[in-house]
């Protein structure tokens, strides 16, 4: 949380009746004390396997990895993926000190070579289009493809609404690059 | 132009040597008598030809349709490209009243019909990600197809740099159904 934030909580606080200061207080308790990583996914959740784990109605045969519950949160609202996920908690960044074993790999890696046989047949790798990123989505394709597992990546290219005119030269060239047939 | 950059441009004047004022004029009679459209892809240009019509390295098996000289120099500045362009100076807006009139396409038609017989085999449609350069993108696709000719569409999806998190659901939602294997 960053100063601007915290100061204005504070003034929040302040403004409301002294119960209000309370039950936030007792809340931010429950959260630390029954919030807690989903044992299959690693999404964020209260119950364990969590909700999205748990529906039936899910299709199973796709995975979508993810860096962050943010992000899972941000595909949800798409209402265009109904496969699951795998929250990964970071992407690599050697140089932060981030290598394979700070991220949630070893539990991705025991989903998919579980018993009985995993039913994933394709792995969306929704790694942020970043350095940090695109390397983290190389080294998952490297782990996944031996597995017999279709991997794939979501597309880059020109945002909805945006002008080519004002596109970087990556971003442009990656569009040109990922022309699709119409 | 704006107001801003109008006045910038009175006082750069005004501190300049009273010269630069007529040879600015000079240059702007020159602009508005030399410069006009390319009489093969309606790129601005001061000779007929333009330089990349007559380019002999460019691939002219490939088409690129941008609506604007603008967008065309964003692709060149890319450096991926090496097929030849076709600018339509628009894009499809009936509201705004724009038809297919007031493109260029009975110069594009007039290329692809042309003798001998043309030489392109895809046409990448490089329409701007909006309403109006959709619209635009599916009436070429129309009237692409029945001529034999490939035509492709640029990616669209999250550009580089950007986080999964912030971005709009139509641009994750299309990210996620352009999906390519790794």
């Amino acid at each position: 949380m960053g100063e601007k934030t915290a100061q204005r909580l504070a003034f929040h606080v302040l403004k409301s009746p002294p119960e209000y200061a309370r039950d936030l207080a007792a809340a931010l308790l429950a959260l630390e004390r029954e919030v807690r990583l989903c044992s299959n996914c690693c999404n964020l959740t209260a119950q364990d396997p969590c909700a999205i784990c748990r529906d039936p109605q899910r299709d199973e045969r796709m995975l979508c990895v993810v860096e962050s519950v943010p992000d899972l949160l941000a595909i949800e609202r798409t209402r265009e993926f109904r496969g699951r996920y795998h929250v990964l908690h970071g992407a690599l960044s050697p140089l932060d000190g981030v290598g394979p074993d700070q991220l949630k790999l070893k539990e991705l890696l025991a989903r998919l070579h579980g018993q009985p046989a995993s039913p994933v047949q394709e792995i969306i790798i929704a790694t942020d289009p970043t350095v940090e990123g695109e390397a983290t989505a190389l080294y998952l394709a490297r782990l996944i493809k031996p597995l017999g597992i279709r991997a794939t990546r979501i597309a880059q290219g020109l945002p909805m609404g945006g002008d080519l005119e004002y596109a970087d030269q990556v971003t442009l060239a990656r569009a040109l690059a990922g022309r699709r047939e119409v």
